[in-house]
């Protein structure tokens, strides 16, 4: 029955994409356009629908955090929309003749950017999810099956259900927009082993998510988000600028991928680094975990251990360690990293090439916060998610990341010798 | 036992990635040199080895052409060793800028291309592909952990003793390159599981190994190879050209990938074209499996079953099918095609853009024969293999395809507001 459906969503994606793949930039941001209008104009469907899974949320005991993602408000419903505006106002990727050169025999050979085909996006709690990846997508020339999680149920549903009929009316073909309708986990399971019909799934969601899509998926999959993000204060550092720049990765956003959790500090600025770190976290709430030097410096910093360094707190922790020169912060990094952002603050020109060269990360920083590793921040103008693997997508990933290539041939009659 | 084992080889590997992502092109390319010489110097082990697999072969009763792929002999020692050489001869991919722009806030964000770390390679007989892959990965800086198939165990153990060897002796860090020394499946199923050393995994060999693969692994993998590739030929093509590519795509190479398995003709021009094709067909021994039009045409072809629509045959068989327009040809190469190499033969400006657009393939052709679908023939100088997914590579795979990227940030104190 659920692979039944499964199956009917895959055809139908993957006969929209066929024609998707063919729109062209105009028709493209004209739906997103309507879109946009569209959820404005049926805010208080989404709303009252937001509204039952709230309820829904209060009556499960969901968590103050958890239920302010879930919540939609006409504020929200708005910045959806302004996103697809903006979305509609990027160049278009598709199309894009990336290279082409003629080959002895007289065959032009060259590679254009064509649409990835059909996208699944898996994805928790927070409902504007459903809008930014269909607009992503659509943008691209994919079609999306989206499988939201089962607290926004009802809010995805209504979001999507008005996105689809908006880019239907627009003249993009059905089933170019499909929401999973529904909440049971084998139909998961079976959008992972969609070989037939999807072409890449890319999960977005705590680490517990991302590693089920992984483990399970037949699908190729785009790992995204685990950051375990750290900023090393070299011998040389500006103090100052290393001080802010710890500040910020660690406090503007703690919740999120790019923040920092832990710092890494050169023996050789420890004493009088560490004691102005540990007074500006401490005004700041943050609880910090040092290593054993750290403890003789600054008494009472409670000890870091193994799992300190290993974890990813989204939250107002710090683990701190003095190490004894570059290589050893380049090995704590490579050896407790999750390749996501990493930044050193130093003033020698050698060791930030080194640190740029020798750690193997998406992002590698240098006197900056970890926290721009961002597809806005970087320029992309949108974000679907930050690549935390090296095929494919490495780092923020923007509309480019969702398109494909394909090669094309020109000749004249030409055969192979 | 062989988890212990592979685990060995999984760190190792990881190990030397971390080193050779950091070594000189000069440096990279002298090792590509001394293991060609290595191949040279040491090609009666290698060949007294290759007899050891042979032997067993024949007494296991396996076909003459598995036989003629696993044997070696002193010339194609050689040709690997050419290999290698013209490997050494190629631009290092590794390092180049591909992008850099300045933010409006003075940071500087670029990418850079990197090495994918540590490559694992599931491939069946042919001996040859342990020096080729090797040496395309050690160009490109990454480790490889190699699968051969069973068949080919001692000959392959061989080279990649004498290429690790000489790869040490020329100053790159021990394990990067390395073999599974067991013919155990178990050490397959645990390399394709192994996300925590392993970054990409790479099946070369017939459809079934790849669906395993594919079915089997966490580790990210490529697609390869499968193609059951069409021809087109169109109202009003140069039918003397179609005759020719379609000659050249079905008989010139039928056991690989890119040969021509079903060829479709207008209706306009079947009659005309379809009793040359016949002839010149039949007079090289290719057996024709033709649709009822076909047949009411040149009574005495064979029907061509729905089965044979999807058949990659590899052989001397080809199907035949006439269509009314070139919008069933295209509907009926996205329903049966691998998505591998696609080719219409016309002389319509129209036509050719619109296939060019419509048809979803790695490689779509105008005018030439899909036997061009090929790394060499494409001017990248080498080739891995030819992918037919559409995450990080889309046909044939050359050195920038064993490239990652990663996101390098230049700053000057910049913090996130």
């Amino acid at each position: 029955m659920i692979q039944a459906r499964m199956e009917e969503l895959g055809r139908k994606a993957k006969e929209a994409a066929r024609y998707l793949m063919l729109a062209s930039t105009d028709q493209k941001n004209q739906a997103l356009q309507e879109m946009a209008r569209a959820l404005t104009a049926k805010s208080e469907e989404i709303l009252s629908a937001n509204q039952m899974d709230m309820e829904e949320g209060r009556r499960k005991g969901l968590s103050t955090t958890l239920l302010d993602r879930l919540m939609l408000s006409q504020k929200r419903i708005e910045e959806m929309a302004e996103g697809l505006l903006a979305l509609a106002a990027l160049p278009d990727p598709v199309g894009e003749v990336v290279e082409m050169h003629r080959r002895p025999n007289g065959l032009e050979v060259g590679k254009v950017r064509v649409p990835l085909g059909v996208v699944g996006i898996i994805y928790e709690a927070r409902p504007n999810v459903t809008a930014d990846a269909a607009g992503l997508c659509l943008k691209t020339g994919n079609a999306i099956i989206l499988r939201g999680g089962s607290e926004a149920f009802n809010s995805n549903q209504a979001i999507a259900r008005v996105l689809a009929d908006a880019a239907m009316a627009a003249g993009i073909h059905e089933g170019a927009i499909q929401l999973v309708d529904t909440t049971d986990r084998e139909a998961a399971n079976i959008l992972m082993r969609m070989n037939r019909y999807v072409d890449v799934l890319i999960p977005r969601g705590g680490a517990g998510l991302i590693q089920t899509v992984v483990n399970s998926a037949t699908v190729p999959v785009i790992e995204t988000g685990v950051g375990n993000c750290h900023t090393f204060v070299d011998q040389d550092a500006d103090l100052d600028m290393a001080l802010e720049i710890a500040i910020n990765a660690k406090c503007q956003r703690p919740s999120v991928c790019n923040a920092m959790e832990s710092l890494l500090v050169h023996e050789a600025v420890a004493e009088e680094f560490l004691p102005r770190l540990a007074s500006a976290m401490q005004e700041r709430q943050v609880e910090l975990r040092g290593c054993e030097r750290f403890q003789v410096i600054h008494p009472g910093i409670k000890a870091a251990t193994e799992s300190d360094w290993e974890t990813e707190f989204l939250d107002f922790i710090l683990a701190v360690k003095v190490v004894k020169d570059l290589d050893e912060a380049m090995e704590h990094i490579n050896r407790y990293g999750t390749g996501h952002s990493e930044a050193i603050v130093t003033r020698s020109y050698e060791r930030a090439r080194r640190f740029m060269a020798g750690v193997d990360a998406a992002a590698v920083f240098v006197n900056a916060s970890t926290r721009f590793t961002d597809g806005f921040q970087f320029g992309l103008g949108a974000e679907i998610g930050i690549s935390t693997q090296k095929l494919h997508a490495r780092g923020p990933m923007g509309l480019k990341e969702l398109t494909s290539t394909k090669y094309i041939i020109y000749g004249n009659g030409q055969i192979r010798q």
